[in-house]
């Protein structure tokens, strides 16, 4: 089934020790929806600048991505600029040009209306909420934040959580999120503010999914999964949002919501998470195919099973 | 079949956020062998001092640990104090009074010669050595080290590895040995050194063994155990070495060596160091029942296995 991803579409700067290129096509929804369309029909909402032209485009056509929901608004796209230097894990922000995204209004087209999976991406809580609360038919609603927002606009972030059935953060946001240090208990006290599982994200150690209490079914262990030791990781920009789309277009691709549902697509997650970073940008995630997808969820599998 | 553990034996004085004790019985060499002693039988090289008495001898004793190696010498045990403050993860040492420990010479009792698994906790690379070649007749020795001997010691180290099959390093000890801050690179690196094989510790990620190509069989893919998220840890000293135990014991209690032992090895590991935390020093490893430890392995592996 189709899945609405709501997000950012942007040029990203970027220089790593393996290299650097100006200008390319990123932001989050840019990777999550490339990451989700190899599992699911995927429809995007986002605003982009005059500077967006065909040849951006071609990249979600080629990936089958419904683009009716990208508006183009005048002036310049979102634009980023960052450098990796030793510690590949954290970005060193040259320069943030908001531009189009500073006002972004997600319009959703009504042809997408139909939508039962939904991916809010790292934008204003009170955003997320209106869209969610435009796309009412919806069965599970994904979504990220940041620290900007859980320092920023706690309240509004809390009020959004409510109507959030799964959050992917990292442990520093979980941490952030919840006033608290150790990893369980933090699960917990965002769980108690309205979703129904949490992913939490450890980057080079892959990421844990903690559910409510009775969530998709019995029971209230979590879940680990790995990610993949990298010997050459080129551009980790979007390996979180690459994880989401694995994750997202994974479950919206099964017929059924349940816990081992959602534990194969945290490891899906993991997947995508772990080619996107082999190329610089979306690169890697713009020709894939479904074959080196499953080969690659087979190595996680071997990575983690014992026999 | 028997190991042979040396290695230090101690009194802690700890303070963590759940409490403060005096003295308890600490040491790597004690973690460790209590581990191990749920999985086979364990000897032990150490040195005490006079303040050593029937009361510490009974929590070996219990666990059926052969305490002929352990030599007493006149003056005092060996004695730590630490504290965790708000990151369990990291201790803040308050003192180390090296005593008897500073001049130990590992002496090896006939007895145990006839050990086919050997564990050389952290000590001296040089000593390592020497117990190494002592034991000529082994048939697997593990071991462990310490920021402290990479940089102080670094070329007696390198020739301890050249004897070592399998080390048990963690993050910051295997990038800095290997210098090189990829993971996977710098786990290369050190398998060239000699080990055929290497666990990684993460802490509360879990653990991760590389192999070097054809090492216990074929192939060169790591595997990746969990670490249980426990929202309480009382004291986390000793989790590695309580770590190292599980993996060492379960090993030398398996009629083979390959990588399939290797790996549940890593998972007995991972088992080991979620109880000790949940208790100051060494109290929750004197207690425990091969049941609890099983069961424990299941809720492991449920946290990592799809169905």
């Amino acid at each position: 089934m189709s899945i609405v991803g709501v997000g950012s579409i942007a040029f990203d700067t970027i220089t790593t020790p393996s290299g650097h290129r100006d200008n390319i096509l990123g932001g989050s929804l840019t990777h999550f929806s490339l990451a989700a369309s190899y599992f699911t029909d995927v429809r995007v909402v986002a605003v982009v600048g005059e500077d967006f032209g065909p040849e951006q485009e071609e990249v979600f056509r080629k990936r089958n991505i419904d683009i009716r929901g990208i508006e183009r608004a005048p002036g310049k796209t979102f634009r980023w600029g960052g450098k990796y230097l030793e510690n590949l894990n954290e970005a060193k922000t040259d320069f943030t040009e908001l531009n189009v995204f500073e006002r972004f209004q997600p319009r959703i087209p009504r042809e997408y209306m139909d939508s039962k999976f939904l991916f809010l991406g790292n934008i204003h809580p009170s955003l997320q909420a209106e869209v969610r609360q435009k796309m009412d038919g919806v069965s599970l609603t994904g979504g990220d934040t940041m620290n900007f927002w859980i320092n920023g606009t706690r309240s509004e972030l809390i009020q959004t959580l409510k109507v959030m059935d799964v959050l992917l953060i990292n442990d520093t946001e979980a941490k952030m999120l919840a006033g608290e240090k150790n990893l369980p208990r933090a699960a917990r006290k965002v769980l108690a503010m309205g979703p129904q599982a949490l992913v939490i994200k450890h980057g080079e150690y892959g990421a844990t999914i903690f559910f409510r209490e009775g969530a998709f079914g019995i029971g209230s262990h979590p879940f680990r999964a790995p990610a993949l030791p990298i010997e050459e990781v080129q551009d980790p920009t979007g390996a979180g949002d690459a994880f989401a789309g694995g994750f997202m277009g994974y479950i919206a691709s099964q017929g059924e919501l349940n816990r081992e549902v959602l534990k194969r697509a945290l490891f899906y997650g993991g997947v995508m998470g772990s080619f996107i970073v082999e190329r610089f940008g979306s690169e890697r995630l713009q020709s894939l195919t479904r074959k080196e997808i499953d080969s690659r969820f087979q190595v996680f599998r071997e990575l983690t099973h014992l026999e």
